[in-house]
């Protein structure tokens, strides 16, 4: 078993009856939801939403109820990966493109459970380029603007195409440096008019679980 | 002439030769584009940029120049209208919709000139139902978090449907009674995932000219 899978093996023991659980996307949410299906098979009673189209056709597939937005008036725990994660439990998430609804989901979840592997844990973020989303409406400037805050953002590229977000929406990948003031970098990327989000998660994970390729699983907790 | 077309004709005077210049949306701009096109027909050479295909189209029918975001490093001047303008020259905007990209444009613009009629000149902002853009991903979830910051948000529909902005997005008429601190609602609603952009232009309007239906000017400046 991998580190991640052992990570999701940890966080899928926090599910009860009744809850209403958030789906992330990716690599090792994929994980997470091959860990839940086995405890519905278990006969665990669950409603499920999911963070894209692809993680909600695999719950599907794996016989996890999912239901639409519009049925629930919050999420009681999402589970989801990421790709660097700071000892105050800050995150960078992004990667794979589903920042925005993976945002959507943590912010509207009583309870945050990140899983990773041990490669993603940093003293300080911004090793990984923090991914930018913004509306394709006049980019060039809103490129501009980013990069004023001391980075320089590349447009990311998808087979030989801008890529595209499930919003629509472009990716800027900004490489940072080192991220000594997540929330003040937060509010100022919002600040400007045409980033839709960003994927700095500061203080929004509960508990960070941590699987090392021996085998062992590691508790952050907030 | 109205109250519009008279403040209209005195911002077209703060035009200059090679100047970029922005075009807002909907009728107060309608009438600064006419009046541009008067000025361009008398000889004055310019670029515009609009911030709609509606006023692109109208400029080029007018035979206004038009120039594409990626040729532009900014914007010298942009002149727009508003549905609400306060004593310290903060703007509701998003009447008609185009609020995200009229505040990309107004945010790359060296200076922003607001036309209004005297209707809409108020002491605090908040009679006007603040619009706020959203993602239409999980837009109920959104929609709560929305309220909990002390408005009763209302979908936009139009013609029977939800209304969905040039970037695929629905609009929340939020209406929170007078705001008393505009900047402090701005950042709230900017930290909530799923909130595009709102109506509040806080800090961007350089200059406000009033017209009214007397057939005088009143200028605010800033």
């Amino acid at each position: 078993m991998n580190a991640k899978q052992l990570a999701a093996e940890q966080a899928v023991t926090h599910l009860e009856h009744d809850m209403i659980v958030g789906l992330g996307t990716g690599t090792t949410a994929y994980h997470a939801i091959q860990g839940i299906a086995a405890r519905v098979k278990e006969g665990l009673r669950i409603r499920t939403v999911a963070s894209s189209k692809q993680s909600e056709e695999l719950a599907q597939q794996l016989g996890i109820p999912t239901v639409p937005f519009a049925s629930i008036d919050g999420i009681d725990l999402t589970i989801d990966g990421a790709d660097e994660v700071d000892e105050s439990l800050h995150l960078i998430k992004g990667g794979g493109g589903a920042l925005l609804r993976e945002k959507i989901l943590a912010s509207n979840s009583a309870k945050l459970i990140i899983i990773v592997d041990e490669s993603k844990l940093v003293r300080k973020l911004g090793q990984f380029p923090l991914p930018v989303e913004i509306t394709p409406f006049a980019y060039e400037l809103t490129m501009k603007q980013v990069r004023s805050l001391g980075c320089n953002p590349v447009l990311r590229v998808a087979e030989g195409k801008t890529f595209v977000t499930d919003n629509g929406n472009f990716i800027l990948d900004c490489a940072f440096g080192v991220i000594d003031h997540p929330a003040e970098l937060s509010v100022k990327l919002l600040a400007i008019p045409g980033v839709a989000e960003h994927g700095l998660f500061v203080n929004m994970a509960d508990t960070v679980i941590i699987g090392s390729s021996e085998g062992t699983v590691r508790y952050l907790q907030r």
